[in-house]
């Protein structure tokens, strides 16, 4: 099968074979992945990670020895493979296992490739009213409801979110479930119409705007999610929340942030970091359409074209970039 | 009456006016004064403050026009003076009020005069079992258990408190009456074995010793409190705390801290700000001698030797220096 191999600042498409399955794994034929921000990092060094990236995708069960049930199934996949027997995953939440390996990110090879294997336990079946397109969102999108599975957010709470790039407009979209009040601050017009076509408020920000004319602009807010994917985008979040307000952490940035924690302590600020979340709650909401994420998508490009997909994907202001693994027959343009 | 004046990085004693009061004002006869870290920082520049320092202190009550019951009762104060009529002054809350004074940091002269103007809603009764050396604990000790009012503890969290200052005994020393299962870790033997005397445990980490090999010695925290005043403080904090947990920040450094946001957000971590607290529940504190405050202090000065004093608590690892500033005839020396 061919298989993507970050290397040497290159990126190279290998004839490799088909994973085989341990006892409890299940072999997934890729249809469709995601490239994700975390995919752009790791080939510029970011965990090290050496092996086939991607952990944004769908796809159909092939082979689960022992598990007849699983076999031609649509599924996306939880990221995190625990354990299994630390305290953590005695708990159920392997996200924070010391041992974790991740899909595509830590020890375990991701979903650039016609096949992977994941551990049966991690697998989670796609509703036959979500197409391949839209699955492929379920991982980013339930780390974007994350943020209110960590937090009580109340109807009232003004809530702003900064960075309009692909989690910060996932955020906006599933935090207006939960908040009557809601601002998405970004800097591309044409993204900002994105989530304007959703009924979400939107301003723009200028790059160079400095923190304290942003803040004597839009005002306070009781929370506001940092996903600008900026080092300095905490010390705007900073600038705007309320004391004893919230600042909801998804960017992570290879550089280092520099902040003034005198603020944070004289206005007794809450700082959260936010990662993944729960893919069914992500399910749900594509399932009942409660979200629309095609609007995401930049473009879907073939496995063959995976180089160029790849560059469209770093480019500054890019939406999601798909690739259409398997030929799974999701329309090649942006009429979907 | 005698006030002391920053100015020009000098210190300065002053002959001047005692203060009128307005409407809602008492006139305070200080007994009894503390150098804090945030004085050495207001000398230093902080805030911007001009006026009379001075935060942590006990009096008696001289002059209340409309308020007889007050005349003659002894008190300490909060710091934070509201406008009253903001949503945080209507609920209470003045430390948060937006055009809030505060005793000798902002706006209003402080305690280290012979005579200072406090709003009578600031004040508090000292119960007579307290003398005037424990009531100016009051604040730093509020200040202390108001971690506690910010997140809930549990018994069996295993906490850490990063730092041996006055702020970090205190906070050990706070914190043992809600976790059974506490660690100082600190630099001064001295101030370690005060912690040790009050059945606290304690470890010495060295000045330049790498987090990491911290982190290694010392294993996982459920929660760590940094009090450490230095703005590499938080990421040791960083290091010990385990996934999921929460750093409760109490350093207010006028330098900017460094930090790296993924660890933070790749962990979930929860970092909260934390400054002041209940006067009234440091108070029962103090009065049922729950904790020992009386071994932190450094040493007691008369008004006359203020700048003496305030040497003494500029010097790296000195506790709590206090003012005797009307002589009120607590003993001179340390053998209370």
């Amino acid at each position: 099968m061919k298989a993507v191999i970050f290397g040497n600042n290159q990126i190279n498409v290998m004839e490799t074979q088909v994973p085989g399955q341990k006892q409890g794994e299940a072999l997934v034929k890729v249809y469709m992945a995601g490239i994700c921000g975390t995919d752009i990092e790791i080939f510029n060094g970011y965990a090290e990670f050496s092996g086939t990236p991607g952990h944004e995708f769908a796809g159909i069960v092939e082979a689960a020895p022992g598990y007849p049930e699983l076999l031609g199934k649509r599924i996306v996949a939880d990221i995190n493979c625990g354990c299994g027997e630390c305290r953590w995953c005695r708990h159920g939440d392997a996200r924070h296992c010391e041992s974790r390996r991740v899909i595509g990110i830590r020890g375990i090879n991701g979903a650039f490739a016609e096949y992977l294997s994941v551990p049966v336990k991690n697998l989670h079946f796609i509703p036959d009213s979500v197409d391949n397109l839209r699955a492929v969102f379920a991982e980013p999108l339930a780390a974007a409801l994350e943020i209110a599975q960590q937090i009580h957010i109340k109807n009232t709470d003004r809530v702003a979110v900064l960075g309009d790039g692909k989690m910060g407009l996932l955020a906006a979209i599933a935090l207006k479930h939960y908040t009557g009040n809601l601002l998405l601050a970004g800097r591309y017009p044409e993204k900002l119409a994105i989530a304007e076509d959703q009924r979400i408020d939107t301003v723009r920000i200028g790059r160079k705007e400095p923190d304290k004319d942003i803040a004597r602009r839009l005002g306070q807010f009781d929370m506001v999610v940092e996903a600008t994917g900026s080092p300095a985008g905490i010390n705007t979040a900073l600038a705007l929340v309320r004391p004893k307000g919230r600042i909801i952490v998804k960017s992570t940035s290879r550089s280092p942030s520099q902040i003034d924690f005198s603020g944070v302590v004289v206005d007794e600020i809450h700082i959260v970091g936010s990662r993944c979340g729960d893919i069914d709650l992500a399910l749900r909401f594509l399932e009942h359409r409660w979200v629309d994420v095609a609007a995401l998508v930049e473009k879907i490009y073939p496995f063959s074209g995976f180089t160029e997909a790849f560059e469209r994907a770093r480019q500054k202001g890019s939406l999601k970039v798909l690739l259409d693994i398997n030929d799974s027959g999701t329309p090649q343009s942006n009429s979907f």
